[in-house]
């Protein structure tokens, strides 16, 4: 594997350790995701910014102790590497609907590996035409 | 000025001619903005992702000589910087009407100054309740 399929791989890792927190309403492990050395900031579906640790993982815990019972799926995820940051472009969907997000998701590699400075969901017009390929069948 | 603010000025400038190339309806300042070196991908309201610079300054070209005319603002503008890599946190809106979009603007330094990598701009469910500060009077 190059270095660069490497890295991508651990991003992808990061990235698919934030819908791993979000589906098992696991506050800590969302926490432990968010990076503690460098700022975050946040744009949920609607919403305004939240700027600084304190205030995005309070607003996850009110997310993740409160929301329904669904999975939330990261469709066609793409990785952009930029050095020691790295962007995740991807698709949001609820169990088996179409997805009706388009994120954004920054991380950037700190002392212990890579963690979460902005996760930017915003809806969009029209759901993806087509479920990801492993709900096809 | 400290280096920290020289930077974030700098972010700010680039950030600034963004938004001068999209109301100067200027496609080739916009095509000097995004960066030729390091990946770019870009989200408009509602749309689906576009990868790449060929894809990207395509639809901004469309987008610039279709478009009606208006002055869109950058509000409330914040910087976050990364090293090498830097992001722009803001809200926009038409004219003078209020802000309805939540903005994540990416740019990385490249040889010659920082440069567009991502733009993501998301519908809020409501618009900010207020005009900037300098439309009030």
């Amino acid at each position: 594997m190059t270095a660069e399929n490497e890295t991508a791989s651990a991003v992808l890792a990061a990235n698919a350790r934030f819908y791993r927190a979000f589906n098992e309403r696991d506050s800590a492990a969302m926490g432990e995701l968010w990076a503690t050395r460098s700022p975050v900031a946040c744009l949920h579906p609607g919403e305004s910014l939240l700027v600084g640790r304190q205030l995005v993982l309070r607003r996850w815990h009110q997310i993740l102790v409160s929301r329904p019972a669904f999975t939330l799926r990261c469709d066609r995820p793409i990785v952009q590497v930029f050095g020691p940051t790295a962007i995740v472009y991807c698709y949001e969907g609820g169990n088996d609907e179409l997805a009706h997000l388009a994120v954004t998701n920054v991380f950037v590699h700190e002392a212990d590996g890579w963690h979460m400075v902005h996760h930017h969901a915003g809806p969009m017009a029209h759901p993806l035409p087509d479920l990801p390929a492993k709900n096809l069948n």
